[in-house]
């Protein structure tokens, strides 16, 4: 049972990129009809929903849904963004007519700023739990971490002013393990190291040299590849892909969720810190002086 | 006692590659003289021998074992070429004189076609308990897997015609978690996850960008440049060669000794499906269509 | 207690690197001011000191280190300049003016010839044992394995007449797991397993181009390049980038500490092998003719 959820749950999710400055597309699979999931399951019928700050269409002849992360500025990952983006994963997860999901942004020249500092500041405790189980859940603890990452392919505009990186050692906090083993996943580790360490935030080419990315287009062509992509892996017998991709997860997977308490206790414990508050105030302090 | 022989198996073997469509040149060393062999081990006179499928002769001199997959058209892994495989290299193990192993095809254009789909439909649990044994045996527990990924060097013809990968993908079914893990050590983590998803064959030229292959020479050169590297890894003293490559492989192998049982049981539950067989038929059918 | 401890050391320590035949810039980095630091410890003033064998100047205004070895001809890596490396990495972990280190060598043409052979000849078990203890010491086993793959960068002059590698194999002895699991980290399984079986020394471009050094610049620039790379890296808040540096060394660390004395065993078993120690003595009677 646990197994058929974890398994369905990787199929398709992702989890949301920290500080991904790029307008990419980025794609999840999922299995329609996995032998793990329940014959008798009705279909809920979703063409499309959108709540306040994500946006979902789903065509029902391929199976492709899309979803539009549209909360200006920055599309950052406050505790009601992470909500909605859970919810929304877990009604396509619910549609035996979806078998892939493209995610994308509504709002121009970002993807999203990543988890929203205000959120980590100045807070209660409870508020501190509450967002990081929300940053937990929103990222799918089946499929990994970050959503880009957690995607099976990443395409991004070909425009060296976008960037991605998890930057978390600029702000003088340290990304959770179950980041960091997705992204050692990705990139393999001596890459992830040098990059953690310095917080880096690699324009689109770097990215793609590195690993980060997969494919980088022309703006305007983001659409079209990510559709041609995503048919290219909806080609393939969906249960087969799905329990490979399972298999090839499952590492990263257990870990996280054997030790996913722990890693909320951590979190409040180490961003409630008086010297963690300050690197933080300090690091607003900078983005409102470099935007002004 | 067992550590030796594990040590010796991983000295020198390798384990067959699935659906690897090019005259490849593999090699595999092991060691005449290791510090756990034991001293008084009659030596077993081997100069050439051949069974249906699969010609192998020693030179005695350099201690280069020449091994031939002659098994007409494609070379396929069925039960009787995974046991002649098994037995070959038993052998040759057992042969003090033997240092090293070239695996490579006496079919031209083909090295293997990988696994044999006859030998997985429409037929009864015995036999697919006895041949997924068989894959374990001749793809030599000890060393790994796939016979190619678990040589040390791989050398393919320079031709995009040829193409290598594990395609299991594609029937439907999915590579056991031995396959993986040693693809993930030729080749890491994200570039295994995206080719098993995919179940892709990759064009020589692309096989060597992405770590698969070593190495791509012109196909009237292969012998000659199996040869050079032969002599360059012969080269070492064996003994420190073979226990570093023990060293180097003893997680993943250790992990498929301790899951072999519970492997074979999955695969012959997974492959007793109705659902899989339909897959298997299917892609036969479609194989059939494509030759006429 | 323990993890402050060990958080501290790999925040700047390294591990000398075996048969590293390069002048190169290494560097490693060190937070003064970690959360896991005892407030009250005292600073030990350290602007400068010198051992036989090796010199270090602290900046105390910049907090950079420079650790230069100078035990001519070729730095290798005896007792006594195991145990000297080890009280100076020592003596600047407790002084919290140091922030990072940069290690290179005094000696023209050679950063160091690695371990010293004649500490593995015709010696007692005790000296064998001593021996091998100051390797796991002077290593820092909290940091890792060899000095410069325990580095955060590796900057080395950009000359085909340089070489680095782990040529273990060549002499007939095995790289320690520990080595390994340092030297995967950086350049992966593969190219590991490749270069440790040969006991490959690689000339500088092929040692980039394996990720084996971060990055070549021409003799002359060494020193301003290993400058810049470290401001760029004291740049960020020290506890942030230090704890992510725990987290992703973590591994190979804690199975270090639980396996050293078993590896202390090993190496002594190993070394007193009437075998291995003529594999030595011919090593040693080659290295003799190929200097005369």
């Amino acid at each position: 049972m646990a197994a058929a959820t974890l398994a369905r749950r990787i199929g398709r999710s992702g989890v949301l990129p920290l500080c991904c400055r790029l307008p990419a597309w980025d794609r999840a699979t999922r299995p329609p009809s996995s032998p793990l999931q329940p014959p008798g399951l009705p279909l809920a019928p979703c063409r499309s929903f959108s709540n306040n700050r994500i946006q979902v269409e789903l065509d029902e002849s391929s199976g492709v849904a899309m979803m539009k992360f549209k909360s200006p500025p920055v599309n950052s990952l406050s505790l009601e963004f992470l909500t909605e983006f859970s919810i929304s994963l877990e009604k396509l997860e619910n549609n035996r007519a979806c078998r892939g999901v493209i995610i994308t942004s509504a709002v121009p020249k970002i993807f999203s700023s990543g988890l929203d500092i205000t959120e980590m500041c100045g807070k209660s405790t409870e508020h501190y739990t509450e967002f990081w189980r929300a940053v937990q859940e929103g990222s799918s603890p089946a499929g990994g971490c970050l959503v880009a990452l957690s995607c099976d392919y990443r395409i991004m505009a070909e425009n060296p002013k976008f960037s991605i990186g998890l930057n978390e050692a600029q702000l003088g906090i340290v990304a959770p393990f179950w980041f960091k083993d997705t992204f050692v996943n990705v990139v393999g580790q001596r890459i992830a190291e040098r990059s953690l360490q310095l917080g880096s935030l690699h324009p689109a080419p770097e990215a793609q040299k590195l690993g980060l990315v997969d494919e980088l287009v022309p703006e305007e062509k983001l659409m079209e590849k990510a559709a041609a992509v995503m048919a290219q892996w909806l080609a393939l017998p969906d249960h087969a892909r799905q329990l490979t991709k399972t298999m090839m997860r499952k590492a990263v997977l257990d870990r996280l969720v054997a030790h996913r308490e722990e890693d909320i206790k951590n979190f409040v414990s180490f961003v409630s810190k008086e010297s963690i508050q300050k690197s933080l105030r300090m690091y607003m302090e900078m983005l409102k002086k470099r935007k002004s």
